[in-house]
């Protein structure tokens, strides 16, 4: 039956039951304006005075209220007292509840519940890996891009095609120069990011169906992209902090037809492991002898400790066979959603790829961070993110290791901002997050870093806020809980 | 050999042949001024010495000058010049020139035209449907972002994980109720912007491989991300201006394991055509009945030039197979940068696609948005951008039936910023667009908007400007080379 065209009582029960599910959905909310007669006139095709019925109806339902001079209000009461009103006017109410069947597209449960913790202000979240607001200097470059804004006020109003803003491009393109990697403004693109910078990379040198080599482990937003494109993981371990094993590495390009390597190169994500230089050079000569582009994710590069910033393997690549991901979402800005990619000979394909999917980034934004880099502020706020960092992790790391059960060790990361936690062997991270998170504290679980599940009794625990006694007290929970899950057969309190 | 550790003669050769790239490809153009000697020390490893007799060697080659004082600038001077003076240390430059293979992710080389000419100030681009910026309230929405980023200056510095900012999705949520669609807040989930509504919600409901419905004609951007997802377009012809043809439609679910249908509902790009109200129901049911999912793209349903906004085809739907991919480019900003998708009963992996994707959209924007949407101001400037948009249609459908040849027809959509053209049969339109490219004018042929290449006699021309003079000339200009390509055998000029 149409909707159209009914009047009387069924109208007005139609009316209330639209209105009555835009408050039970969460679209109108408490103190929120109904829509006037007038405009519910004109949009469900019905007389003032069925409106009028309708209101009066979700009026005796306690719903809505009315104000003189100014039309109908959501008053405050529960969803409880909603339903039982049948307001709903009979159908049932439409509102759409998450899809419960397994996700085809291989992201994982435990990935959608990490990105929940963090939005929750109520949770400790030390399952990212993501820097504190404060640390950033936010209002220097908020004012950057809107005085770029004021200057260009069209920026906003325009596509932004052909690879992004020139400016920005050739700033980028001379902090490039000075890693020892040599990129035209050309050849970058600029993203909203690096996760997708990741996602153009890796499509510009793939197929659905194709191999794809990923550190083990390694972080999991890459597994999810390769899954999600249809793409085969071929996880490669790792040597001892020194990132991928090349004699592992070497094996899989000859046993597979490997079409792209991925690897975080500095302080990966979540061992925190970093390649020697000559390491690198010797990754860029095996993939080059195999003619298979390396996807290079620099995420972290900026977040040494040390004395010098290592050199992206990108500097040893003389075939264009190096995909640079770069993003500013960890150094300076997570809502500006920018970074880029350096495509070597890809570059047009990453630059179409983006095209088609998601055009162009905003213009403002690059525009004003185009600005921001070009003085000297960036790297001043460097020099004091990386020290703010390197307490934070010394912090976290001295905490876990006083607060964690026998059995406990944490890497000693030369830079970024997390630590991989091996719990004693018998201890079930998955479990662990479940019961971290009753006690209001996220943390990330290690199988979510792995294709095959493994790392079952490592966590990765982030470091980008400034240490405080809120932080200290959940790392000491999450050792309580991991001390009572070491010993299973011991009831009652463990002592912290 | 390393690059590093080299001394004397061979050092400063080289330091100087990266600074000559950093000239060549543009990273530093004249007038920028050249990294200082103290940092080039430090970054190649070589002494003061050194760097100084490699910009002596530049100064000699007339690439830089010295400024008193100051230090090193590019001067102005060719290219021709610089690769002569061989100041590139003996090496061949390494700039990276576009890889010359055909893609592999099937993004024609005409779209990347297309969109390279939008970016060229110095052609008329009537090739692409984008709204002029002077058309656009970009003053007013840029205030309206400003003042969320100074109200809330953390919003710059955190992901929007979860969806994207809450109190955008609940005014979209009510905005999509007036339209008689329902959707909570939670169902909908924030994009970059129509072209990745697209891309998350396609990906939502197929693997690669699948089989996609779209139109043909069709918008090209769906083309290209159904190939570049390895999916398989099956087109299914419009219906004389009233959509697709909905018993086309019922054979190809019949023939083929579809599993969804991209459609855009109103003022379809590129024929203009619009859904009969009765016919949308039929759609949805049809759809229903086979268990596959419509992707409604309803970009220009706001942009209608009647009495009243056709209802999307969501508005029919009772089971959440309709995700409905809104955005604000074509009517608000296209630098913003925001979309959104209703993902019905696929939200959840919709949401969690955007996640892997590009995280989330900038958290300033979206609370400007948010903002500039509760006031009156939208409608006020919608109504204004239609009227406009009609007169311009009518203006460049009088101009086309002025200055095309004989046998030439056009589209009269009642919404939207573009004409179809249908050109005498032997008129190719590609050849057309690249004599129109070297007289200045950008157009999209209609081979296109079809994944077989038909419609070799037909363009697109867009009409998001005001009209004047400049685009008169424009379409007189692409008038008479139609008429030439039209008349292969007359030689000379053909009259206007």
């Amino acid at each position: 039956m149409s909707k159209r065209g009914m009047t009387g009582d069924l109208a007005y029960r139609r009316v209330g039951g639209v209105l009555a599910r835009l408050i039970d959905n969460g679209t109108l909310r408490t103190g929120d304006r109904m829509p006037s007669v007038r405009e519910l006139c004109r949009r469900e095709r019905v007389s003032p005075a069925t409106v009028l019925q309708a209101y009066a109806e979700l009026e005796r339902a306690g719903l809505v209220e009315v104000r003189e001079r100014s039309g109908h209000y959501v008053r405050a009461r529960s969803l409880a007292t909603l339903r039982a009103s049948g307001a709903g006017g009979g159908e049932a109410p439409r509102t759409l509840r998450p899809d419960a069947e397994p996700t085809q597209v291989g992201v994982s449960d435990e990935v959608a519940r990490l990105l929940d913790q963090a939005a929750d202000p109520g949770i400790v979240s030390l399952g990212t890996s993501v820097p504190a607001p404060e640390l950033l200097p936010l209002a220097e470059l908020e004012r950057a891009v809107t005085a770029a804004a004021r200057r260009d006020p069209y920026l906003i109003g325009k596509y932004s095609f052909a690879g992004g803003h020139p400016g920005l491009r050739r700033v980028l393109a001379a902090r490039f120069a000075t890693l020892g990697c040599e990129a035209a403004p050309d050849e970058i693109t600029i993203t909203a990011g690096a996760m997708e910078s990741l996602n153009l990379a890796v499509r510009a040198v793939t197929r659905p169906g194709d191999i794809v080599v990923v550190e083990s482990p390694g972080y999991f937003g890459v597994l999810e992209i390769v899954e999600s494109l249809g793409l085969k993981a071929l996880p490669v371990p790792g040597d001892c902090g020194h990132g991928p094993d090349l004699r592992a590495l070497a094996q899989a390009l000859e046993d597979h037809p490997v079409k792209a390597v991925v690897l975080v190169t500095s302080f990966s994500n979540p061992t925190g492991s970093c390649m020697a230089p000559e390491r690198r050079g010797e990754l860029v000569e095996l993939l080059a002898d195999h003619g298979v582009p390396l996807v290079e994710d620099d995420i972290y590069g900026d977040l040494y400790f040390g004395a010098e910033r290592p050199r992206p393997a990108r500097a040893w690549d003389r075939a264009g066979e190096v995909l640079y991901c770069g993003s500013f979402s960890k150094t300076l800005a997570p809502g500006l959603r920018l970074g880029w990619v350096a495509g070597g000979r890809f570059h047009e394909r990453v630059r179409r790829l983006k095209n088609i999917t998601s055009v162009g980034s905003p213009g403002p934004a690059q525009a004003g961070l185009a600005d921001y880099l070009s003085t000297q502020a960036y790297d001043r706020h460097l020099r004091r993110l990386r020290r703010a960092f390197a307490e934070q992790v010394a912090e976290m790391r001295a905490a876990v290791l006083a607060h964690f059960p026998a059995g406990t060790s944490a890497s000693d990361p030369g830079g970024g901002c997390f630590l991989w936690v091996q719990l004693p062997a018998g201890v079930d991270a998955v479990e662990l997050q479940r019961l971290a998170a009753e006690r209001g504290v996220g943390i990330a679980p290690g199988p979510l870093f792995c294709p095959h599940g493994n790392y079952r009794n490592y966590i990765r625990l982030g470091c980008g806020s400034p240490w405080s006694p809120r932080i200290e007290t959940a790392v000491r929970t999450v050792g309580e809980l991991a001390a009572r899950l070491a010993r299973p057969r011991v009831r009652g309190r463990v002592a912290g």
